[in-house]
């Protein structure tokens, strides 16, 4: 990791440190906490259709945004605590992915693309 | 967002594009997508305890790692199509934290950080 | 409990004693296992819209009632290991829920909805 | 489905009809709402070792008791909106683990149980 995410990294590494919890931070606690984060997303949509959930108003755009957030947090720390690279490791997933699902195979079919998955 | 994080969501938009997928990827959509993903991460730490989750044999690794990158993809989808900066609003969210949970008042007890939580 | 969910929980019990499983069930790892096996349900929905939802094909549809079978199985697990009572819990919770939305107040509105959950 | 559950699935029938709630309740939105309880059980147990989940004081397990009754309101209208018997469907399940993990082969290894798995 480089950048932007190593700099939030060595944050969340310092915060749980000075508060000595990282006794609490081993990896399946951690995927616990993202689990439950990722959670609180889904109950801002669950009765929402679709085209409102791509048309929120500011104050709940901010309250999802805070969500993304608690996911992307517990999200680091599962990568730093588990030593693994995630923007590597999500370069690695992509180029899988295009070679998975293959343009001209896939393309503008919901029927294809719930195939695939 | 700037730097890697930027990269992925231009590939990952990309990705969406050229296989017209868009359609799929309402923020309602990617917030199952993610948590379905969160999901895996899970399931490879329910059975374990908190220190085998800790020492993983590199094959298990790896696909733990795959799984990150998998909620990570989704994380980066769904702060692109809903117009957040995934970077900056995780910044905002620890300085939040920061404040929530002051160090002299929270440090080294389990019980003090379940009830602050 | 009475009845079929007595029945089921007796017999989930008997299977997790043969295999001397119950070292793996703790709360917090039933916990995991049911989340998972939720996951599972919202995998077979993420990308289909509402109305394909409740229009599932017959094979769909036996894959999903089979999702719902394994969230069954590991909420009766964690009532039985908490020794919680399901059905009166569940009562408790409606009567709660019924005083809590009262039907003038919340009737035919998705707004009112969303604002009162 | 007989008995404690038939009585529950048609009062959380009567209870969503009558204030014109059906048209949020479609099996995608359900399968949302559901595993959004799912992660509120988890997060009581997110933070806790497996043995504290195991020895929770009376206000917790009430608290506990409540989450399970929210997943089980949801998992009941699920089934009933697809029209899935819970309880048949989780006989079958149940029947299709037994042969799927033998006594014999399984018992008392958490590898075995994890690979199994």
């Amino acid at each position: 990791m480089s950048g932007d995410i190593e700099q939030l990294k060595l944050r969340l590494r310092e915060f749980a440190a000075v508060r000595d919890w990282d006794q609490f931070h081993s990896p399946k606690n951690l995927s616990m906490a993202l689990i439950a984060e990722a959670a609180e997303l889904v109950e801002h949509f669950q009765w929402l259709t679709e085209a409102q959930s791509s048309n929120l108003k500011p104050d709940k755009l901010a309250e999802v945004a805070a969500e993304l957030a608690d996911i992307f947090i517990y999200l680091i720390r599962a990568a730093d605590t588990l030593g693994i690279d995630l923007i590597a490791a999500t370069q690695r997933k992509i180029e899988h992915n295009e070679r998975k699902y293959p343009v001209e195979q896939v393309r503008g079919s919901a029927k294809k693309y719930t195939e695939y998955r």
